[in-house]
């Protein structure tokens, strides 16, 4: 395909039929994409987990900062995520995209087979979608669909006091890469970062669907949720539908050697980047303090790395604890659209 | 609530929580907004149908045209319209809106209560969605969900030769006021537009879920599809899909009062729109020629016109004939984005 060919060449149905010639139908799927509506079938005995999101340019992405492969795919991996925190199997997806008429097809292609990666890696069928002009930057809509026993599945609002709190991987990487991109340091000038681990992080999430699986499956879990605003806003949606509180402690945070160098090289040791940096998609959950090694075990099977990192509490609200017991101050608290 | 209000006062959870109050959970919803994601359930022996739509400001509607109530209303009708063609019964639905930092907070109640007001007439729940702000204009994304018994469910690419092509209602309406609203007209200068049947359809249209259901349910009908895009370009999503052609016959083509006195006072008959128009979101079917008269009685019971427009055929394409037989110069073959 010449890199000369223009979206407005092709047309609507050229670009659908172009993204549905890479797509094969896997698990569940009836009838894909080409018609009214896709048609599909749960598993038997299985409820039906339903999440979107949408993603605009120059609001959520930088075309600059991001490659249109790797936009392809974190478009993916943000809604994946949100099956995995309820422990659910992701199934289907929806991708609606509005498109300058001036978008490189090539780049659309990148972006598709990005996509169409993440999809693979999780086990997901492209099954439906819109496609629209933009006259203002590139708008991605992004509906999933996944499926779970009903005793399995993992909400919000289970947390009971005395439950232990706690997260997969280390957080603040993203939020540490986007520091990166956002503000430039002149240590690194001179070198190629696009594949630094941190900025990495950032622009390639990996959605922890088999945590989130292999932790609901276990029964020993009494709430979930993946930490896309930062672990203190998204802890705090846990207890707050949970009519609990909890504390945290400073010390126990989980950090990624990545950021401990690059903290060590700043001069600087970014707690709120830990505390409130976003889009890390680990999960964070609550267990019985019973449930420890159990869970440690579990998740040293699986080798997925869980740490715990405080506890649940009677007390509204959540509290930062410094190694001394006195409370961290909170610098930033989550992302606000709006604001 | 104070007109002062502003989106910035409220922010994300404000607005997430102000839609969330008014929403109560209908048929097969076990968990609706505030989780990660939403959990529901089919009803036993379903398919799930699934189909996305995103509507961009100065793409696909303008403010100045079209008051915010009336928006959020056909926000989910174009949705719904996508279930009714396929048979199903409308069930969930997802909504990500991206607004402008300076939209009316009064607007925003209307867009959501004219979307709860569509959903609540069509038995669908809202579930979930997104919701961020936007530097260039509303972008509104809706996912729907539908059920239907597999062997109800109508696809575009069952027709067979010598099928009848029926269609429901009335053509062109929508395209009608379209015209109406871009080109002034002298003769209209004085009057109030704003609930002229015609512009109506466009404005508010009526997604064809009870006909579509009946139809889908009498297991008289081949093939169907919803008219967004006018039926010429529709029915050739049939034809294509099941490898016939058609032919339609300019006569029988079913038009409104509204649109004949229109025609009348502005002397001209647009039959361009009747064929090419769209957004009528009317059902175009096909069904074995011996079931006409069936099919006639259905419809006239449930109170839902209907009219046999043309014959499927063996010849690739979709061909227009006049009264005297001879082929009709088509002007325009619906929309295209991109183009």
């Amino acid at each position: 395909m010449s890199t000369n060919t223009q979206l407005s060449n092709i047309g609507e149905f050229g670009l659908i039929d172009r993204i549905s010639e890479k797509v094969s139908n896997g698990k569940g799927v009836i009838t894909g994409i080409g018609d009214d509506a896709a048609v599909t079938e749960l598993s038997p005995g299985m409820q039906l987990l339903t999440s979107t999101d949408m993603l605009l340019e120059d609001v959520h992405f930088r075309l600059k900062w991001h490659d249109p492969y790797r936009l392809g795919r974190k478009s993916l991996a943000v809604s994946i995520s949100d099956i995995a925190a309820m422990g659910g199997i992701p199934r289907w997806a929806l991708l609606s995209l509005a498109i300058p008429k001036e978008y490189p097809l090539e780049d659309l292609d990148a972006f598709t087979n990005g996509f169409l990666s993440m999809a693979a890696e999780h086990g997901v069928s492209l099954i439906g979608g819109d496609t629209c002009s933009s006259k203002s930057g590139l708008v991605i809509s992004v509906t999933i669909m996944g499926e779970q026993l009903p005793q399995n599945i993992l909400r919000r609002d289970g947390a009971g006091i005395g439950d232990e709190i706690w997260v997969t991987g280390t957080l603040g990487d993203a939020s540490f890469g986007l520091e990166l991109l956002e503000n430039k340091h002149p240590e690194f000038e001179n070198q190629h970062m696009e594949n630094n681990c941190l900025i990495s992080r950032l622009l390639d999430p990996t959605p922890q669907t088999t945590a989130g699986r292999i932790l609901a499956e276990s029964g020993l879990v009494s709430a979930m949720i993946d930490i896309s605003d930062g672990i203190l806003s998204d802890i705090e949606h846990i207890t707050d539908l949970s009519g609990v509180g909890g504390i945290i402690h400073l010390s126990s945070l989980p950090f990624s050697d990545s950021f401990r160098v690059m903290a060590e090289k700043l001069l600087l040791f970014p707690f709120n980047m830990l505390l409130s940096g976003g889009e890390d998609y680990e999960l964070a959950f609550t267990a019985k303090a019973g449930n420890r090694e159990k869970i440690s075990n579990i998740m040293k099977k699986s080798g997925i790395p869980a740490s715990p990192v405080g506890i649940v509490t009677s007390l509204p609200g959540v509290t930062v604890l410094r190694p001394d017991g006195t409370p961290h101050l909170l610098q930033k608290h989550g992302f606000n659209h709006f604001k």
